[in-house]
């Protein structure tokens, strides 16, 4: 092992930390993750700073959390004046190259505002979130954005104007009728396209030929794939690799459903909560979405056998996680957004090559881990400046190398959910409609603007089924809590245009600067 | 009277709300801000929203709160992703014009890292926060700013390399010795300038010479004088017209100095603390200081009067704040930053000639203002768009038309001391040295990081000598409004890259965009 050259940064959408053999599932095998946490360092508890994935990449991408860098919602777009990995990694003359997913919307007002040409070189990497595109494919096609997919696709053979939704999402049921992924009745069935062209092994496709190419010139890899997230339509022969019975049960109880939370009873409202709370819905969807990440597992595997005929192991460090997780009918709901530890906590798994991580070498680290660390964790392991005044997660080097910093005792994330039906529901402004929420060891809390509190002891109800938000017992503890969130909030960095050092130097420099106030 | 056609928006420099006729002074004369206040509206509870110039007037221009637009401090740029009312009235072909000081520090980083010419003219008014300079002068000169007064000095005969040191702010001694101003020792002389050649009646000129070439053209302009701030220099025969027993009381007690807060403690340890805490330096500033406010308001009423003759108070809103007050000694402070109504409440009177504003002429009006409502009420008095998504304050034209929309029931302020000699004291980073104060009614709370909070309260305590902030008597009144400041933040506005009426558009969208999620 040697020090970190390359960054293999892997990142699954919508992939609950709990659904990994080295997390404990009874029954869906994960045999290269489980290899490479042995290799490396698992997360037990990190945590997205945002249960949607817009705001939890650009979290994941900039290093700072929703309420700073502003998009707060998958629609919204990256303020051009945010500062992402790819421009820190630029202004060192390296490249991040992104294979897959991404979820950045370009400021297009922002570049008119600035008569910035969006076909520029700056503005091809604004409007990119600073990414340098091997192929993006955000999966259900936001339009205006091309990946080489379907072009592959037709290539073999695959013919139609829209291969996606006839083949990759699309089943053939008993009656020989195509049918749809997206409804999920359906998703029991075999997807028509043939395994070898899944959007999985494609994308794992174009990462080998990246590393192929790249030889031994360093190289930093964002490989972003878009399983498990739905539509749920595994190909054969994952498809049917788990049955109902071989699924975790359901989290849910009777219970949560009375004096529920205002807003968790909006978002149980949405069609996804209504169809998630039906048995038979979570028994057909919950083994494909098993079988989607066994089959990323196995691509995983082909990816590390690569790199470690081509030595790529030695030198490269390889993080995997997700941009948050998936409810599969947990608490009579479907999809994601809310405070659960289901949506918030996510897969973890980093390998550095360098020797000094050799002490940490297949531990299982329980620290608090956020989004928000791996830009200065990429940044630190490549010998690269950052911006104090703008990054705020804290890098895992140390952590990997057996130190003991200071560390943080608590995990934040937020919500926007003014996009949503629930705001409808609730007949709420947009400005209304966001939340913000701290994961202790303990405790779970989440301050609604204008709706109550939600707390979790997760100590007596690790499975977060009682909401003690309004509990009168639970006053003084909400307090504290909020306190707490409040310094946090209290700390978000809003000076960016001025870095820490600059201020440094800048301090009690009036009389320097031919200023002499307050002499007698 | 008609509808507004211009705006008048003057603002003085370090202008404590109770130095003014109208406000009760017992000695001060400001005739002609009094007979401005009969016309319109003066608001007795005016607020700041940072007690330094730049985060304050930044506030001002963009209706942004301090942690929303990034300028902490003085000497922060101005990130030019921030939206000023310039760039809002640009939009509408209209200008914002400026005669004075702004305080702006242009985003050069920001303009470089975007590769934006500083020379075009969208760099132009990005360097200059949107306004269109006839003279930009901030007073003490920051380096590479232009103004035309020394120029126009030398032109009367002031011949010096620097005019403004040597005649604006020196004064001659006893023993005919040249003594310069910045010691305020000096600030018994008269200026070296004679009266209609001082900064005041410098940057009236300049208004008036606008308002006489724009005729009957509509304007927007912002006349934004530098006095009465330090240096305290007033030119004859201001500079004795009152004597030290003509001033208002120093509001302080030996009490205060006794278990201080820390931070307060570190600001009595500057040089203007220590020096303002000496009954010498006080009566000898205090009487200046109101000389140069009497001048200032013998100069509005000779630009009142022009405007009268010219018919433009018929169809010219007139607007009158500062960006902060002046301790001159009480608290045993100099200067300003901290959290007392000294510093945090200012002057604010608002003439509208609108007919509908007839309702309320004359008469005080005690909600809360802040310096962030005067975005929106520009665009408001002109019919001009904002931006929903960005602007934090709300139009005052609803107050000055008689109605009684819902309000708000506090003020907030914030204040990073990170460039500060007290940082250095109390041996913080950058990055902890910020505070959030909360104004209500009664009470005034500071929530300070890693400090002890501070509370007073107003109705005992009017004066702000007892800080019940680690008193144990008060702490749940200090958990309530901790968490009402908390509510304030949490409402911030982060989503600056998409409007809400977008969103409203956007929302419950999904299956519109082809987007299928959740159906079954």
């Amino acid at each position: 092992m040697s020090e970190v050259q390359n960054i293999l940064f892997i990142m699954a959408d919508q992939f609950r930390a709990d659904h990994l053999g080295c997390e404990g599932h009874p029954y869906l095998k994960t045999a290269n993750l489980d290899a490479l946490a042995k290799r490396g360092v698992r997360f037990s508890r990190a945590f997205v700073n945002s249960g949607v994935c817009g705001p939890s990449r650009m979290s994941y991408y900039t290093g700072r959390y929703p309420s700073s860098h502003g998009t707060t919602w998958n629609r919204v777009p990256l303020a051009i004046g945010e500062v992402t990995l790819g421009e820190y990694l630029e202004r060192a003359k390296r490249d991040l190259v992104l294979a897959g997913k991404t979820h950045v919307i370009p400021d297009v007002v922002g570049l008119q505002r600035l008569g910035i040409d969006g076909q520029s070189e700056l503005g091809y990497l604004l409007r990119r979130g600073g990414f340098k595109e091997i192929d993006r494919y955000d999966g259900h096609h936001p339009p205006g954005q091309e990946s080489g997919y379907p072009a592959y696709l037709r290539q073999h053979g695959y013919v139609s104007d829209d291969p996606w939704t006839d083949y990759v999402i699309a089943g053939v049921d008993a009656k020989g009728e195509v049918v749809s992924g997206w409804n999920m009745r359906n998703v029991y069935l075999p997807a028509r396209v043939a395994e070898p062209h899944s959007e999985t092994a494609y994308m794992t496709d174009q990462a080998l030929s990246f590393m192929r190419n790249k030889g031994d010139t360093p190289w930093v890899l964002h490989l972003s794939y878009v399983k498990p997230h739905w539509p749920y339509m595994a190909p054969a022969p994952y498809h049917n690799r788990y049955n109902a019975d071989q699924c975790l049960p359901v989290v849910r109880s009777e219970q949560e459903k009375i004096d529920a939370h205002p807003v968790v009873a909006a978002y149980r409202q949405h069609e996804e909560g209504q169809n998630f709370s039906r048995d038979e819905c979570i028994r057909t969807v919950r083994p494909a979405y098993q079988g989607l990440i066994h089959q990323l597992d196995d691509h995983l595997g082909r990816l590390f056998d690569y790199m470690e005929g081509a030595g790529l192991m030695k030198n490269t460090m390889i993080v995997f996680t997700s941009d948050h997780g998936d409810f599969l009918g947990d608490h009579w709901l479907g999809e994601k957004e809310l405070f659960y530890d289901a949506i918030q906590r996510v897969p973890c798994i980093v390998m550095d090559p360098d020797a000094r991580a050799d002490v940490t070498r297949g531990t299982v680290d329980n620290r608090m881990v956020e989004a928000v660390d791996f830009v200065p964790t990429f940044l630190d392991a490549l010998g690269v400046e950052g911006a104090s005044q703008r990054i705020e997660g804290m890098s895992l080097l140390p952590l990997l190398r057996g130190e003991t910093p200071v560390w943080r005792e608590a995990a934040f994330s937020e919500l926007d959910y003014s996009f949503r039906q629930a705001r409808l529901l609730l007949n709420k402004t947009p400005q209304q409609s966001r939340a913000y929420s701290m994961r202790t060891d303990r405790w779970r809390y989440v301050y609604w603007l204008d709706e109550p509190e939600q707390l979790f002891d997760l100590e007596t109800d690790p499975q977060e089924l009682q909401d003690l938000g309004r509990d009168p017992g639970h006053l003084a503890t909400r307090e504290q809590l909020r306190s707490q969130l409040f310094d946090w909030m209290a700390r978000r960095k809003r000076r960016v245009t001025m870095s820490d050092e600059e201020v440094v130097r800048a301090t009690h420099a009036h009389k320097r600067a031919g200023v002499f106030f307050g002499q007698w």
